[in-house]
């Protein structure tokens, strides 16, 4: 696909340098997301051509660490006959359960297993058929997650319905199962099937009606996440949402309860929304993650924009991949923990770290000239010392000498922290909301954020992974800039540190 | 207070025409919504000197009608030994059951009644004490609602707890009593309590947690709807969050259930949030309207922003008065329905009413001039008759010869019906968010909106009252311009008529 010289500016331009994104094409979906005792598998809905064709393929990167992603192409494909392949998981069936491997046959390279992968996974017909209907699929690869061959006798799963799908598949040892939850869009229910041995899968339970409702589910994903500080674990049913969030398109809520191998029970009728911007969707989490860490991704975008936005080439990424915990809030509540996984060990070089205190006067306290060819990571940590209500703030400033301004901060009335993109100019559509805000622990003076800037992606981490904000960013030239100031607030800035991050996506051929 | 000729002229171009605003001072949460049996009474918490100092009273107005209101000025005070004068109910004690009333004193006008009109509210100390609590105070109207007296062994309710507030009261006919609803703000619980006098409050139930959390809970109304083309009712209970709300700042969440005199049970753990846009917190309801009809209104505002949006003598206004109904989704889960009461009556004269085929390829399809001294009422009913998607759009734009825009719009593809007030210049802040999307039915391929801009004020109606959007706008100029265009999208409209409405509040004295 020839690209001009236009395109291939603002290619450069909005390409992560640590995030995975499609050298071409569309991406949306993470699915199959697993660790194979070697290596994490990334797979994703991908769209070739890059717009709302019925081609739709699972596309294949591997990692060793998350970061540095190799693109081995197409996995599962669009078929003629099938239909489109959309979301689903891929499990470790290191015990060949499902007996879909012949003797000696592909096991996983570093593994002495009996079996290897298996992808569950949506085939939807309504590119091809009149009559549609979504059903669930086995396939197995036989050269170590590069490719899948389909089960024989597929569907595995057919409920005669054109809207359900999405399944995530893991092993349940307390129960010696295979369990698989499937989204019914449309009726909002979250079905929980069991297995043992992938194939023949028998209904368990049925999850709904609960939460926001918005227009479709999808993608459930349940996970059983530690309690920080405590010996306990709770379930977590992820549920997306898709169009119809609060925030305008898609969204992701979340529920905290047990399972017991059979069904999933909410505690309360508590939800949550696991993002506080508008583009992290289809949360997934990895299967059989080293030492039990329960980290995934999710599709860094939004349904209501993605076929607008520019680049023209190629569209979508993942988030950064986070590690999700529990942690009591102040009533007691387990709520949702997310933390970008091993930034740390990405610190190319630190540009200014300092401690220091902001006077309550306005002025400007601090600027930081940013490389444009590498990921920023922002790191602060400051304590209110004085504030008058309600004009205080703490602003925090990416910006260009094109007077493009990508503002984060802090404003103390509300105690929330704020994104506003509507000071970029690279993309504006009617539904492309600018404006977000998390709030803080209300007694608290003090709060922590890291900022990641990377390309077309930010994501803000405030007080250590309490409030997530996963947000786009459309400039037209680089922001180059970084200014913290403030107004009416006092502050004791006990950490300010930027720092530019190793470039960790290999580079494309037009750079 | 006086004002300058620029202030002047904003103070004039954000004037509500049929929406109850402030002469002047700061107004936010209505409170004692009632109907004495000839006039709707409404008080309004109201910062007289338009700022966060510690001066809250009740304000109060009176209409016959919910458009035409008489304002009366202060009906509770805020105290320098009592404290402020927080979000409380009023409802017709008829039968005197709080013995308040002095034989003979005090009965409303209109009515041969034994009693009168008794305020139930919150006194929070906060302004004078350091130990600081809020309580439950009594008091009742000699004057038919003008004017409030204390009971004389106040506080009627005492949780020694800061931040316990906003009791609703409201006669619940089958068992007998008066129940009283009141907000843990911190703790996130709605507690509920029963009374036969109003003055002996006597604790029933709890409940608590639910549904999304935010960081305060205010303001719960809990309230008897129909179910639309049913013969059933389900209790429905509104509870105000702030700050926190997924939108940013505040909003309202609502559960549907049942409630026996004692205890609210949420038929499932489904919420929902009453608007998709961010200007519309502490929803109250009319006590004793006429013909049992379920009518109020809430604060169009958001604390996000409310200090520091113009104009600068007067800040604030109600929403429309709205009439509240169920209306079960196509799951059959009964969602909040709610249409602004009145509006037929108030059309002064008609600027168009046509029906018109608009065709597949973009092209500006009407423009209608609009007045400038009133509110203006839109109503459109298209039915799709072709699209390619994504693109197909609908867009209704107000503006102006200054280049502003208000967009409102239909998008195909996603079935979303959006608020763009982003090309308006008279307002910008890191936290005035917009961009607002609701979505519509899936299936629909048909759409009906309702929109009524009156000074400051957007209010969106869609599919009747199905989803509703509470939006300030601040252009620099009037907005004297509508337009209806479309691209890649084929319309049949049924329906398109430009309203302009009589003004009926009282004109001020700077017009």
């Amino acid at each position: 696909m020839s690209v001009t010289k236009s395109d291939d500016f603002y290619e450069k331009l909005y390409r992560p340098h640590i995030h995975f994104s499609p050298s071409f094409g569309f991406v949306n979906d993470p699915c199959g997301l697993v660790y194979d005792g070697k290596q994490y598998h990334l797979y994703y809905q991908f769209r070739p051509m890059h717009n709302l064709t019925n081609e739709v393929d699972w596309g294949h990167a591997v990692s060793p660490d998350m970061y540095q992603w190799e693109d081995r192409g197409h996995a599962i494909v669009n078929s003629d006959e099938k239909g489109m392949a959309f979301t689903g998981s891929v499990v470790v069936d290191g015990q060949n359960t499902s007996a879909l491997f012949p003797p000696g046959k592909a096991p996983l390279p570093a593994n002495q297993m009996k079996g290897g992968l298996v992808a569950l996974y949506t085939r939807d017909d309504r590119s091809i058929r009149k009559n549609h209907k979504s059903t669930i699929h086995a396939a197995w690869s036989g050269d170590g997650g590069n490719h899948y061959e389909d089960f024989a006798h597929n569907p595995v799963l057919d409920l005669n319905d054109p809207d359900t799908r999405d399944p995530q598949v893991f092993w349940h040892a307390p129960s010696q199962k295979w369990v698989l939850a499937l989204a019914s869009a449309y009726t909002h229910e979250i079905l929980f099937y069991g297995s043992r041995n992938l194939i023949k899968w028998e209904h368990l339970s049925t999850f709904a009606p609960a939460g926001y409702q918005g227009v479709e589910f999808e993608c459930p994903n349940l996970v059983e996440l530690e309690i920080e500080g405590e010996k306990t674990k709770k379930w977590v049913l992820f549920i997306s949402l898709n169009p119809g969030s609060p925030q305008g398109g898609s969204s992701i809520q979340y529920f905290v309860g047990s399972f017991d191998g059979k069904k999933f029970v909410a505690d309360n009728s508590v939800m949550d929304f696991t993002d506080f911007a508008k583009d992290s969707y289809a949360l997934q989490i990895f299967n059989d993650a080293p030492d039990g860490v329960k980290c995934g991704v999710s599709w860094f975008g939004n349904w209501q924009y993605c076929f607008f936005q520019p680049p023209k080439n190629w569209s979508g990424a993942m988030t950064l991949p986070r590690q999700f915990h529990l942690r009591r809030n102040e009533i007691g509540l387990p709520m949702l923990i997310q933390r970008p996984v091993g930034i740390d060990a990405l610190v190319a070089k630190t540009l200014t770290s300092s401690q220091f205190v902001m006077e309550y006067e306005r002025k400007v306290e601090k600027t930081v000239a940013l490389p444009t060819n590498a990921a920023i990571d922002v790191r602060l940590e400051a304590q209110v010392t004085h504030s008058v209500e309600p004009n205080g703030w703490l602003d925090i400033e990416f910006s260009n000498k094109d007077g493009e301004v990508l503002s984060l901060g802090y404003q103390r009335q509300t105690k929330s922290f704020w994104i506003d993109r509507s000071g970029l100019k690279g993309f504006s559509n009617h539904t492309f909301s600018t404006h977000f805000a998390a709030s803080l622990p209300r007694d608290s003076k003090s709060f922590q954020a890291q900022i990641i800037l990377d390309g077309c992606t930010l994501e803000v981490y405030l007080n250590d992974g309490a409030g997530v904000g996963t947000c786009l960013v459309f400039p037209k030239a680089a922001l180059d800039t970084l200014t913290l100031r403030s107004s009416q607030l006092g502050l004791d800035v006990k950490k300010f540190e930027v720092n530019a991050l190793k470039t960790t996506v290999k580079e494309r051929e037009y750079l």
